[in-house]
């Protein structure tokens, strides 16, 4: 019988072996999967108890035939096969860049970024990640900006209760052995947030640390990275971000990142979606191995300007916080945050929330997860809403008049957005040669407002004049 | 017996004469007034009716003699005096510039404006004007932008009562003669403003126009500028704002605009202030007969780069306007009128008003007057009490984190404006060696809540996690 692997599922094959010094270091180990005259070579990794495994994420259905390769004879030369069987009801594949700026499923299903941050959301008691676990799965986010390493920082200065490398009686790391618990805590929660359809945007390094783990020698961050892409690539929701503010990392060098980028370009046979996200300084994104620019800005209105710099999609994870701290990027009112996400929106890019109110026990959604306290996330959900009702296509941004902004779809669809601006009418110049319904959109209070009649050509309508609307025109029979 | 004229009161001499030709353009007529050592050459104007008239506006108590010239015999060597007096009460003279960045009357009297716009009020019916006289008595304004000529834009069709030349029968302007009638009204209203102690930032040249006064010729726009300032320099409230969106008036050039200033410089014995105001292209408020930049812009955070770059008062007068019209400057919430008012003034600026709410008789406060109908008077009225409470000396901006500002006066006095954002605490480090009060100020409710216990170093402060905050600490003896 050979084993049925739906389409971009993980197949895993284990194998036992006891060999002689440090398995982590001292054994390579891998396999190269085959599929008519496709031939994909994927590293393995040892588990622990005399464990080694290999993952593979089957992207094309039919039988996959595998052989182990290792200078280690048990491993070596071992042969096995599995069915890619169609996928699973609502698994659409990786996300992929597609029309320069946006994203889709490999399968060509649209996906727009409705993103969150909990930095450290893995790193907490388990009844602490559930919580959060069931948190996502009532939000509108999917997708999540997640570190590897626990963090050290203003309201999170507990433990984890895991570390990925083994620590010896003295308190000293062993860089050269994992720690495999920690990784299948990690990953747990990476299928986990798979199956809810959040997309783990992985983040392998950052500043924030008193363990050592943000100074590692090189020769140690390489051997982390190929480990923990071993572990990782064949989950469909992995996206990589190489580091949360890079430039306040101070041990490492833009040789360092290039390197790093490398690594993980060779190693992850998924090609999954690679950034890295700033704090003062940029990265430039216009670097090849860059697939879309991940940014901390509070300047949506820039969004237009960066898609012609780049020639990339614009993903702004960062624009501030809703919440109540003293620090500048942990303080925006709910209103702020929405009115962030929808000009970005319209300016043809995607925005991240995060959520930082102060809380008793220091359990700030922005970090650690639990429950959502804001403002923000019912009125995203709308925002996930309207988007998902869109014509197939993305919105591009149409033009930049000050503070108010439209996107379209082709001539299929428009989407005005006014901000924080209330006029009482707004004249509209469509094309003559359809006729177009017309949609008074509230973001804010959520409600939706058919217009009567059919619109076309130069009209002036009348609006609320009020803030937070939004004017959605569609294309109709003529 | 001597007339009395209180100090920077206007002194009117008129002379009767029937020169032949044209009393507008054939006649030179002046007076020098001289007190002690020194001696004041002003233009005179011909006021119709055979009226020759000088004015001045004494600066220095004591007793000023005149005497006139004229190329008319008759107007020529005629003398007399009046005894400058004490100011009246509530006078202070003219504004202007001091500390680099900032206004004063005179008498050293610190003016921080807030001013506000009506283009065309005194092109209307009397009975709308005097009701827009009697809405800016109860209101918070203290400056307001007007123009000389008419105005022909949306909303603004009505012909004026009267205009600057006499028309022939066939409607052709004579631009060789003026209009008395027109001018005396012009002036009268003026002269009701600064009885109201309201500054008058009188636009000479704007583009709105279907009668041909943006497109006169050089030396009709040099008489036009002469005649005016003869009547107006002697009315203390006068400031001179070149144009209106003057980057969009195509029939003049630099060239021209540095003449006008010229013109305006060496012909006003007062010396009042002198801007120009820009569409999309700015002046360089840095010629040095620019005494304060006059701007048109939405990005209030930039203040303290422009007090940089000029070294010059900042006036952003043109920020865009409360109301409900569909055209982009003109439908801002009364929340972004008054935030933006307090983010100019938390960064060492000043910003103006203007109201655009559609009306059934399309009068809009921001070019007829009459009544306000917006949320932000009342507000800037709060802000203007804020001001007004202040100690000696002119608010700086401290620091610049994002939007979050800081404004001081030496340390004496710290006003933080934390705009849309909502911290529920912040970090304040203030001066180790003296003790100071707080208040917190929702300036958009008009509260102002004093904080209870005295500050001095760093400390945290509990605030109300609510938009619109403002926090302001007071010295008080230790």
């Amino acid at each position: 019988m050979t084993a049925e692997i739906p389409q971009w599922d993980v197949f895993e094959a284990a194998f036992r072996a006891s060999p002689p010094g440090n398995p982590f270091t001292d054994v390579s180990f891998g396999a190269t999967f085959r599929l008519g005259h496709r031939a994909v070579a994927v590293r393995g990794f040892y588990d622990g108890d005399d464990t080694f495994r290999v993952r593979f994420m089957p992207d094309t259905p039919g039988e996959w035939r595998y052989e182990t390769s290792s200078d280690l004879e048990a491993l070596n030369g071992l042969t096995g096969s599995f069915v890619c069987a169609p996928p699973l009801p609502n698994t659409h594949g990786p996300v992929q860049t597609t029309g320069t700026f946006h994203f889709a499923y490999a399968d060509g299903t649209p996906y727009r970024p409705i993103g969150t941050t909990c930095y450290a959301w893995t790193h907490q008691e388990d009844a602490l990640e559930e919580q959060t676990l069931r948190t996502l799965a009532q939000s509108p986010f999917n997708k999540i900006r997640m570190c590897v390493f626990p963090k050290d920082y203003d309201f999170n200065r507990n433990e984890p209760p895991r570390y990925p490398f083994e620590q010896s009686e003295t308190g000293e790391w062993d860089f050269t052995r994992f720690h495999p618990a920690f990784f299948r805590h990690f990953e747990t929660r990476v299928r986990q947030l798979r199956d809810l359809g959040i997309e783990a945007d992985i983040i392998l390094f950052h500043p924030y640390d008193r363990w050592g783990f943000a100074r590692m020698p090189a020769e140690v961050d390489d051997r982390y990275l190929r480990y923990l892409v071993a572990r990782l690539a064949a989950y469909r929701n992995v996206w990589w971000s190489l580091a949360n503010e890079f430039d306040i990392m101070d041990s490492k060098t833009d040789t360092d990142w290039e390197r790093i980028f490398r690594i993980i370009q060779q190693e992850d046979p998924c090609q999954h979606l690679r950034s890295i996200h700033n704090c003062v300084r940029w990265y430039d994104h216009g670097k090849p191995w860059v697939t879309h620019a991940s940014i901390q800005s509070s300047d949506l209105y820039a969004i237009p300007r960066w898609r012609d710099q780049y020639r990339k999609p614009i993903v702004v994870d960062e624009c501030c916080y809703e919440g109540d701290i003293h620090w500048l990027w942990g303080n925006l009112t709910a209103e702020q945050m929405v009115n962030r996400f929808w000009i970005g929106t319209v300016g043809g890019g995607y925005v991240g929330h995060g959520e930082t109110y102060l809380h008793p026990e220091e359990i700030l959604w922005w970090s650690k997860g639990g429950v959502l306290h804001g403002g923000s996330p019912p009125r995203l959900a709308f925002l996930k809403q309207v988007l998902d009702a869109a014509p197939p296509g993305h919105l591009e941004p149409l033009n930049d008049r000050w503070d108010h902004r439209v996107a379209h779809i082709g001539e299929e669809y428009y989407l005005y957005y006014y901000a924080r601006r209330q006029p009482a009418q707004d004249l509209y110049h469509l094309p003559e040669t359809h006729a177009y319904q017309a949609d008074i959109l509230d973001v804010w209070n959520m409600t939706m407002t058919p217009v009567e009649g059919r619109f076309r050509g130069k009209f002036m309508l009348k609006l609320p004049g009020k803030p937070f609307t939004a004017v959605r025109f569609q294309r109709v029979a003529l």
